[in-house]
């Protein structure tokens, strides 16, 4: 038998309940599960009004591919976190519609984006309209001011050239591009918890094993637990050696921010073990005391460390995108090839660069005036961050992070996360991110992240205060 | 020997000829080759100025991770191609600053955006500077209300639902994470010549073998010859099995499209075969006689084909940055899993919307207003292409393409296509792009594109006739 089995338009399983007055050819629904699909048979009449369903092999009666689908990506547990929230958010929604929602969920940020930023990408989007303004395809890897000038704003004293800074439309795509540069067969470690995108770009390029649902991980991967009794900095002695070590500080979500002295005990580590670090700073800029902003403070970084970055914190631009990744060219494969290479070959071959639009805002965003500007609002979300961090103390939580990130890590001793994300969603109409969200080292915990407007802020800690407060 | 060798700053070979005067240790260069690293000795004095060098093994004197290196990156052959013609034309000017260097090269948009496109693009940016304007994160697949409008406008009819639309930052970004869905287990195919980036990101996946000097092909992938003799239109009798097709109608290079019933028989082949078509529609305005401008006008293609397209090349985009892709989802693996949701999963996993502001232009592009605007400016590329086809057919030349593309494809029979390139460049000063580039199948032609400003082409014209009107 060839695929050619006729495709016929099978109403599915959840048209189950539909009154059988409804026309059924126009209520076929592709989103239906697929793995059953029904014989309908419909009675007519007044008193009986439903379709009764019987369930069919899937294969008899509609026409798929002969493509088998990707094992890897068969994996993956759940949706993507994020997407996953904003689902139980809109449902919360759905149920309470008079409810005003307060959101310290997903990370977004707020605030209005400076008029030195918007201004200059207002100027750039008019500029298209013109013969001498307009502009094609640009270079890949981005534009050559923006590169000197990140590299002037945030490397400078470092030794990073600028052909060593890749512009891009975020960290999160760079992640991606950085695994189709490792491929499948390089072992990989992530801080538990984690920002999910490293461990599922992960499993997606088939680096991992299964899902172990006992251990809620996934094998082959290594998990460094970062909890509050190692000051959420893992214990590398005890970590085997992988080829790429992820590492985020300031974390998310913990919030906590790895030490100098820390930071040159994992470069060490790397070193020793000739792995390389892909470490995110997108939170840099939220560091309030002497930790480091960048890995390349550490000396010989350079040897063993990506850097990842954003401006989406930095300056609002979570819609905008923008963000760059650090590749030096001292960083070589144990063949000598240096990963610089690599990485060039993905992103001329699989990206085109960021908008141009965007890219004349992040010019704004590294000039003395922008980086001002982008600094004044990172002072207001840390203000919030203060708010959060009081409110849940005064009401006898432990609190960790808030000093170095916008990220509260709420400690719920003995609870299920996705429990305490309900209970508060629940009660406080406020959507928070639970802990195991971010791997099973999570578990326990809830995020507050300190993206808001102060007004939504302060009814947040209001309702937090009335509702934990009156639990007492 | 663990892999802390001392990193030593080391001058490598390219350093050999500097004089010794000079600082050392401050021009060490990262972009140096790795493979012979050299003993320094340095003589100073007066006589001798010169740095000695004797080549020593790379590991004795630079550390390396101990990172095997992808070997699916290493197989890929040279750069990208559209880096490496920019590459060759900077050279080219170099040796001739005067030269006024006109491209007919990359393909890339040279007129001004139309301002009811611009102007939605300067507004959304200066909202984002207000309190109501504001957004942060979107929906990681596209604004509905974008979504929804490139249905109206491309797909009226034809039975796609906005939810099988997913919004993105181009066409080429689109196949990369297509790739991903994917999988390293997947056969393909791709037409002989095409655009680079399918046979690429194939090869970065790992679905390839080695590429194969004497054929220059990769093995695994089956080339689909597009020739003159078979109407660009592969002979699919002869064609095997693979479970993707990559497919691009209005085609890029040859500018050849394919007719319905070509569309119909390569629907049916996919569908005897169980395979999946991936359909690059990015040039489908340009369709000036009654070929299908969407895979979909083809009964039963929802059930085996994705359709990727882009504003790149419909509003001048090439720099804003703004595609989409189609995924249907009646397309299912051979599971019955449908790939719509696998992709869904890699677009909100590794990607997170295309900016904000371009998608507000994207917004203007399918609006009436925008509409017309974009056919103007189409409608004055085809006018270039007329020009370029006059041009080389009263040279004698064969050309092909031109009617339903923005792309000539002019044929030179029996020489290299890289020469003929050379031979242009250097004589006339015009970029083009070599057949070759696009695959073995290319061989003996060079593409021309008709993107530029009308006293370019007119320009180009001239100096073509006069170049080759005199070797006549």
């Amino acid at each position: 038998m060839d695929a050619m089995t006729t495709a016929m338009s099978i109403p599915s399983a959840r048209l189950c309940t539909v009154p059988a007055t409804r026309n059924l050819s126009s209520s076929v629904s592709f989103s239906t599960a697929t793995s059953l699909l029904p014989k309908v048979s419909v009675t007519r009449g007044a008193s009986v009004s439903l379709i009764r369903c019987i369930a069919e092999p899937a294969e008899k009666t509609t026409y798929t591919t002969s493509v088998n689908r990707n094992a890897n990506i068969a994996k993956l547990q759940a949706g993507y976190l994020f997407p996953e929230i904003a689902r139980r958010r809109n449902a919360h929604i759905q149920r309470y519609p008079d409810a005003k929602v307060i959101s310290l969920g997903i990370g977004d940020t707020t605030e209005p984006i400076p008029t030195v930023i918007t201004g200059a990408m207002e100027a750039r989007a008019r500029a298209l309209s013109t013969l001498e303004g307009y502009s094609g395809y640009g270079a890949e890897q981005g534009e050559k001011p923006l590169r000197a000038g990140i590299g002037a704003a945030f490397y400078a004293d470092l030794g990073i050239d600028e052909t060593e800074i890749f512009v891009s439309d975020g960290a999160k795509c760079d992640i991606t591009r950085l695994q189709l540069v490792f491929g499948p067969n390089v072992t990989m470690a992530a801080q538990d918890p984690s920002y999910p995108a490293y461990v599922d770009t992960s499993v997606m390029m088939g680096q991992t094993g299964l899902f172990q649902s006992d251990s809620q991980q996934y094998s082959k991967i290594q998990y460094m637990k970062c909890t509050p009794e190692n000051d959420f900095f893992p214990d590398l002695s005890s970590t085997p050696r992988t080829d790429i070590i992820f590492f985020c500080s300031p974390n998310n979500p913990t919030g906590a921010s790895a030490s100098r002295k820390q930071l040159e005990e994992l470069v060490a580590f790397a070193k020793k073990n000739g792995s390389i670090i892909v470490y995110d700073s997108a939170y840099a800029i939220y560091t309030s005391d002497d930790s480091p902003k960048s890995i390349y403070e550490i000396p010989g970084a350079k040897e063993c460390a990506i850097e990842t970055a954003s401006f989406s914190k930095y300056a609002g631009f979570t819609g905008v995108r923008l963000g760059w990744t650090v590749v030096p060219k001292a960083l070589k494969f144990a063949d000598g090839h240096p990963v610089h290479t690599d990485f060039n070959r993905v992103m001329t071959t699989c990206f085109n660069g960021a908008s141009n639009v965007a890219q004349a805002g992040g010019l704004a965003c590294v000039s003395s005036e922008g980086l001002k500007a982008m600094h004044e609002t990172v002072k207001f979300y840390k203000e919030n961050t203060k708010i959060l961090v009081e409110t849940f103390e005064s009401l006898g939580f432990k609190t960790f992070g808030g000093k170095n990130a916008p990220y509260v890590w709420v400690q719920f001793p003995g609870k299920s996360s996705w429990d305490v994300f309900s209970e508060i969603l629940e009660q406080t109409h406020i959507v928070t991110t639970p802990g195991s969200g971010f791997g099973p080292g999570g578990e326990g915990f809830i995020r507050a992240s300190a993206f808001g407007h102060r007004e939504n802020i302060l009814e947040a800690s209001r309702r937090l205060k009335e509702y934990f407060g009156s639990k007492k």
